[in-house]
This record gives structure tokens, C-alpha cells and sequence, in this order.
């Protein structure tokens, strides 16, 4: 079961050019296309008339066009035309999801239309804010989508899966780790004070001493993050909320859109302000930096292996996982409100 | 749930030489092989000691030996010999399938042995006509079998599917069809009158100005087609039944065999009288050609993508159905049939 | 189900080095590595926290170390090390198996642990045994694992899967074949008198005359094989217990692990004394001996996908099948008894 109500994304911007996109969330065939204007239109990928995949057709004008039959379709998912004949079945329409297209991501609305509020959008300002370098990644995973969201609300990981970039044993040792649950989201902070620099914090943050490190994480359910890595020469009131000295760090927006229960389209997103004019060092920080999600990504697929294996397998919380199990009620409590509701409406 | 007491294309003649070929008919294993005079011979596909599959084996004589532990069977599905005994059980034999070669093509009927009349194998009599070219495939493909029926009682996809080639706009937006329903059989005619002739028409036809153009499909039960492609000068009398002026056509034989409910071995071959002595010209036309099954058999892996993952969705028909729906109305209706005599023969 | 009261192959010796081996028996993932010393050590493969593979990890002294965040398992399965905590849940712990390294063979017991006595290690003494050549093979192959049991307890099928090799059609056709089945164990002793020496044992064996060949296959549940190859110049005694002259042959070792109810981890060795200064020679001789292996499989994974289509598709036993029978009803009387233990246990 899926949370429905919710904005997922569905590409990065980049990903939608003149072509058709088929792109499956939460088990549902869906085709991407831009209009005459550029704006993105999502459709249920499957025409009416003997299910083809609109995907493979193509665009237009503001229409998609079936390849097979040719039938076509305007951005509603109303079907507008059916060569060798003048009427059209009333029920010859498929599904049209809402979307909005913002800060290089196309969203999309998978519940019931008239809930859709954009202002539920996770925001993702950094991805197209003046001045900021910015990369985006996107892969399909086997594994279930929770298994992300865990990994994301516990970077003591940092220190296991990451120690020859990012991560340092500290962060797993000593770190002061705080989890916050508001009504919805879920922040986990996690400071780790006077410690030399991990190997890519030393590389790219220039520092000569030890640094006080932060990593704030914050979830929204059903499945974006907003992480914000940041560091400071150690003693220069960071921790205090003071700016810090030769404060350095970087932004990471994630979103994780399940195709299946046990498949996931991954997008994250790395940002930072201009550190250096040397081009070919932020090429190298970004190259390092998107390194360390494939090393997370082997972690997923290794552990969904086992799980299929057994999927009732016991397991044992420890201290860390506070802000996980946070997550994990969050959207509990979101997916029985929704049955509720369902079942209300029926 | 497959109709049983009929022919199925197992093979194309060329494709079983010397050695045994193994092919799946209805979900059951088959093996193929030719007797020392080269009659054909269709057994299960599994020894009945330890249920290696004989087509692994070798022929010997008329018979076939397994690989295994030599057991001997002959064309009948008797097991004549056990190596280190004497005494052959009662028991020991597979099933024998009736075979018939015909045209080119190996016939299996897939029911009762005493029902099996040769009488009603499709009459593919253009497959080894004199003076005839003729090209034969074969693809096992991820769809089941009744997507290419549709595909082939509704051939206005000519405009979308192969607008490159054979098709054109108007064979969907203009043409006069007429659908027939015989007893078991349905035949579409398409006649698409004074337009100019598409590309492939074109190339090889010779025309100068408009044709008329036809297509009959004929389908007999469970999955057979006979599809005459015809054009000639437009206003010489075709459509009247005149043989008309300057014609030019061909005719594609399909044979579409199940191999499971989500697999069909597709066999097609395209024939036609000689229509010019420039062999690399006819090799362009039958490349050409058969390119277009190829854009087929794209659209059916694609529409089978779409119904496995939502095998309910609803679907609306379009005026071109009329063929289809009465190919599915055939074929439905000999189904219950079947079940009717099977219950009544328990 | 799979008999658990018995010590299976985990790995050969060699396969496990420094790094940790995953390995699934019986539908288990299993960890194999060695502690500091040496000693191997199988823990179940599925970290207690957030069930990653302990394979991924890390060997750290005599203990593992998830790869995921940091726990760190000993031998014994405990947990010793949660990065960021004091205390250690007492429920933090992961199966640990039994283990022998024996002749060369990594044995993991996978019933319970009180009842796991090495003294029912199968006895594969020639494996290191001082001036023998052994060479072994592991395979993992698409079969349920009594299908090679079947092969081995009825080498009858080397007259056809190996006559271009060790097998001859004499060993099916007039061999004295005599079953014996003890408690639990299940012997057959296959003696083929005065013939023609087939390929390996004329070009290996230096015969110029007939000679009497043996094989006495031996199985012990629940999968294990010692197979004597035998042959000594015809006529010299050796039917009748004496040496026999020119004596020449192999003993092959086999144990077969099941990893689920379709898929099996299949090792085997070939062992004898030497024959022969000529490097060469030996070599080809092994390399040949284990081609004869390849053989089976195909038939195995052939046989796999034959009973998978209608797995209760009826089968005809032979006269050579006693041996196979007998080992089959060993091994389901073994389950019934292992049922009914679980039974009165629960």
C-alpha cells in the first residue's frame, strides 16, 4: 500500500525533453510529455482502446497520439480523436495526474485531483537557486522504497558505507544525535565536535584543523528529504548557532518514488555556493559526492535480497534508529488514516 | 485455457532438419523430428523415465533414443527399448501428437487423436506455389496470442504502426471496411480507393498516379490468417471485381501458436508472383516487409507490458473492432464448447 | 522440506579465503569466514538490525563487522559492538552454525547444534590424502538436488551423457549391477566384465586388451557420494576380490547442497594416485573427467525445466533404478521421522 495523497516525483526536469516518458509510480503506468509550450502533462500510460502504452506513440502539438491506432488524447486525458470515425465514446479517456514543474523537478500528484495543493511541494529551492553548482542523479533500485528512508534519517552510516569520502568513525561514535518528530516530518540533527576532517571535508573545505560537523536531515512524508551537510573550523560557535568559521557544506534533496512494493526510481540531488573558482575540484567534489549514493544503493539491494528471503525476520533497534522509527510511524499513521478514509468513502 | 482439436504451425519445414527441435504448444514440451524417410513426428517432450526432455537426444532410425539412459522411443510414443532389460512396461510411453506437412509448414494438432482431420489445416497453398517468392519468420514472443489477432482483423494500425512502409493515413481515415463472420471464420475487407500508393507500393508496384488499394484478413479458428494485400491503377475496376490495371500485391500467411498464456510462437511468411527480374529489388521489397511484423511485435510486447500490470483495466472499442470482436466472439464461444464437451465427457 | 540433522558442503577449503563468502543452504543465507587463526566460522547472513548481508562486511580479528552501521558479530553470532552505544540488547545476536574443515571441505551442520557430532562427516579422506592428485569443481545449478542423486546411484547413463568419454554402451547393456541398501545408506556396485576399455580408461589406463571395469557408487544421506572407478586387466581376478592386474581408476567425491527447492550448490573432486610422471597427461585426464560433469548438468537443468512444466507429470521406473529408489525412500523416511520429531517438540 502506497500513500496516495501525496506529490512524488516523477523525473528531473531535464529528464522530460521532446519524447514521450514512461515512467511507473507507485504500480501505475504513467507517460510524460511536454505540450507545445513546454509545460509537462502526465497521462496514464495505457490507451483506452486495446492498452498500448500512449509512451510509445507521439506528441502532437499539446496531444499525444497512440501508436498503435492512433487515437488521441489532450493533456485532460480526454480522447479527441479516433481515425475512421466521427463520434468518440464518452468513456474514451485515461487518467490525467496534476503536475507541476519546479526547481527542476516534475512532480506529480497521485491521489484524488481536487486535493492536489502545490503548496505541499517539497522545497527544493536549491536546485536552481543563482549561483549554486548543482548535479542530479536518478536510479531504479531494487528494493523496497522504506529502505531509503531508513538509510537517510540515520547517517551514523557515514561512518561504515562512506569512511573513505564522507564519513569518519566519529560520526558514528560520538555524535550528539537529536530527533525532532512535528506533526508530519521528522528532523534528526546530528553534531560531531572537534574532530579532524573526514577525507572529503579535508579535500574540498580546505581545512587545516579540526572541524565541528552537522547533518541535519529532515523527512516529509511520503519519501523527500532535504539534508544539510555543513561544517565549520571546530570552537567558532557553529554548534551555538553562530555563522562559524570556514564554514563549508553542501545540500542533498532526495526523492524516492516507489514503482513497485519492491522497486524505486531514486532521485537525489547534490547543491552548494561556489566554494572555489577551480572548476575541475567542484567537478571532482560532485564526482565523489554522487560516488557515495551508489555505495548506498549496493547497501538497498543487498538487504532487500534478504529480506525477500525472509521477510518476517526479526531485527533489533538501536539507539540511532529514533529518527527512522519516527518515519516509519509517520507514515503508519498516514497509510491507516488513509484506509480510514477510503473506507469511509465506499 | 487454449482450443485443443486443431492444427497449430509447430514449425516452419526448414526449420526441423536432421536433428530433433524441441517447442512448447500449449504449455506442453514438444519434440520434433523426422524419420528416416523425413516424415515428421511431434512427441512429448519428456521421457517418461526420468523426464529429460528428448529433444536433447539423438534419431535413430525412425526412432528417438533419450540422452540420458538410452531409453528408445518410437514415432508412435512407445518406448521399444530399455538398455540392460528386457521386459518394456506397459506404461512406458509418451504421448504422440498427429503430425501433417503441408506448404512448408508442420502441422500439429494439439486434441484428440481421432478427431484430427487434415481436412481443416489452413490451406497455405502460396507458401510452394510455382514461380512464387516466398520468405518465412518466426519470433517467440512475450504477448499472448490474441493480441495478434486483433492486431491482424483491424489492419487500419497500417497508418500508424508501418507509415513508413506499407501504410498511409487514409487505409484508416477513409477506408470502406466490411467485416463477414461465417460460421467460424471472420474476414475484414479493407478497400481504400484512389489514393496516391504508399512508399512501399510505390518502390515495387510501379505506379505513376493513384491506386486502389485493398486488404482482406482471414482468420480461421484458433489462430490462422490469410491476408491478401492487393492494389491496382485507381478507376481500372478493382473494387467492381475486374482484375483491375497495373496490380500489384502480395499475400502474408501467419501461423500464431501459444506457447504459454503470456508467450505465442509467431510464424508469418510473405509470397507473392514475380513482379520484376531484379532479385536485389525483390530482396529490398521482402526486407522491407518484414521489417514491418518487426514494428508489430514491438507493439505487442509493449501492450502485454501494460495488461500484466493491470490485466482489468477497462478498454473501449473502436469502429475498426468489428473484426476483432467477432474473432474473440469466435473463439470464446468454441471455448465454452470445449468445456461443454469436456464436462460432459467426465 | 530438506533434511537439517546433517552436515552439508558449505564451500571447498579453497573457496573461502580472507574476505567473507555469502552462501545459501537449505534457503539460508549463510556468512562463511575465518577468525584469526583459520577457523572458519558460518553465522547467518542477515545483519539483526536492518537485515544487510554480514557478507558485505567486514572480517575484523576473530569477528564480522556489518558493512551498513558497524555492528559486530563473533563467532558465536553475539553481538559485542554497537557504534554509538553502551549497551548491547540481549535479543542482538545471529545464528551461528556448525562448523568442520575436513579433507578440504568446509562442513556446516545445519540442524541443531547439540545434535552436530563430526564423526557423521562423510569420510573424503582422498582429498588430501599424500601423493594424490585431486582436483575439485563447484557448480550452481537451476535443479532440485535429487535429480543428480538419481544420477549417481545409476551410472548406467554413462553409456549415453559420457560415450565420448568414460562411458561405454557395455555399462548399460550387459553390466552386473547390485544394489545394497544398509540403514541408511544406500550401495551400488556395477561391475562390467571383459570389454573394450572406452576412451579415458584406453588412453589413461595403458591397456592393450579387455578389461573389467567397477564402479561402486555409495550415498549417504542426506547427499553425499564416494564413487569408485574402477578397472583392472580382464580376466586377472578382480571380480573376485583380487588386485587384478594393470588396476587403474578414480575415486570422485561428491556433495550436494541444496540452496533452495529449485536450485543446488553441486561440488565434486576427482582423486587418485598417480599414474604417471607426465604432467600432461594427469592434467588432460582431469580436464576430461570434468567435462563428464558438465554433461550431467545439462541434463539436470534440461530435466528441471521438463518437471516444471507439470510437475506431476507420471514417470516409469527401470530395472537400474533400485539404486536411485532406495536412496529416495532413505531420504523421505528420514523426513517422516524428522516431521514427526518436530511434531512431538512442538
Amino acid at each position: 500500500m502506497f500513500l496516495k495523497d501525496y506529490w512524488y516525483v516523477a523525473a528531473w526536469s531535464d529528464e522530460l525533453g521532446k519524447s514521450p516518458l514512461a515512467v511507473t509510480m507507485l504500480k501505475q503506468p504513467i507517460v510524460l510529455f511536454r505540450s507545445a509550450d513546454g509545460t509537462p502533462v502526465a497521462l496514464e500510460d495505457r490507451c483506452i482502446h486495446r492498452r498500448a502504452p500512449l509512451s510509445i506513440g507521439n506528441v502532437v502539438g499539446d496531444d499525444i497520439q497512440c501508436a498503435y491506432h492512433g487515437l488521441v488524447f489532450d493533456a485532460g486525458g480526454k480522447c479527441v480523436k479516433i481515425p475512421g470515425q466521427e463520434q468518440i465514446p464518452r468513456n474514451a479517456f485515461v487518467r490525467s495526474y496534476p503536475v507541476v514543474e519546479r526547481h527542476g523537478c516534475v512532480w506529480v500528484w497521485m491521489g484524488e485531483r481536487e486535493r492536489a495543493d502545490p503548496a505541499g511541494i517539497p522545497n527544493f529551492q536549491w536546485l536552481d537557486k543563482a549561483g549554486w553548482s548543482v548535479t542530479k542523479r536518478h536510479a531504479n533500485i531494487r528494493c523496497e522504497y522504506r529502505l531509503i528512508i531508513d538509510n537517510l534519517l540515520d547517517l551514523s552510516h557515514l561512518a561504515f558505507v562512506h569512511s573513505s569520502t564522507v564519513g569518519q568513525s566519529q560520526v558514528a561514535d560520538i555524535a550528539d544525535v537529536k530527533t525532532e518528530r512535528r506533526r508530519n516530518s521528522v528532523r534528526v540533527t546530528r553534531w560531531t565536535l572537534n574532530v579532524p576532517p573526514a577525507r572529503t571535508y579535508l579535500q574540498f573545505g580546505g581545512y587545516t584543523g579540526n572541524i565541528d560537523r552537522w547533518q541535519i536531515s529532515e523527512f516529509s512524508p511520503p519519501s523527500s528529504f532535504i539534508i544539510d551537510n555543513g561544517s565549520a573550523a571546530s570552537g567558532t560557535g557553529a554548534p551555538e548557532g553562530k555563522p562559524g568559521e570556514q564554514r563549508w557544506g553542501f545540500i542533498v534533496c532526495h526523492g524516492i518514488t516507489p514503482e513497485t512494493e519492491t522497486t524505486t526510481n531514486y532521485f537525489w540531488a547534490l547543491a552548494h555556493e561556489a566554494f572555489t573558482e577551480d572548476l575541475a575540484a567542484i567537478e571532482e567534489f560532485h564526482r565523489q559526492s554522487q560516488h557515495v549514493i551508489g555505495e548506498d544503493i549496493a547497501v538497498f539491494i543487498a538487504q532487500q535480497r534478504i529480506i525477500d528471503l525472509d521477510p518476517d525476520a526479526p531485527t533489533v533497534d538501536i539507539r540511532y534508529d529514533a529518527g527512522p522509527l519516527q518515519a516509519r510511524r509517520v507514515i503508519d499513521q498516514l497509510l491507516a488514516a488513509q484506509s480510514a478514509g477510503e473506507r469511509a468513502a465506499s
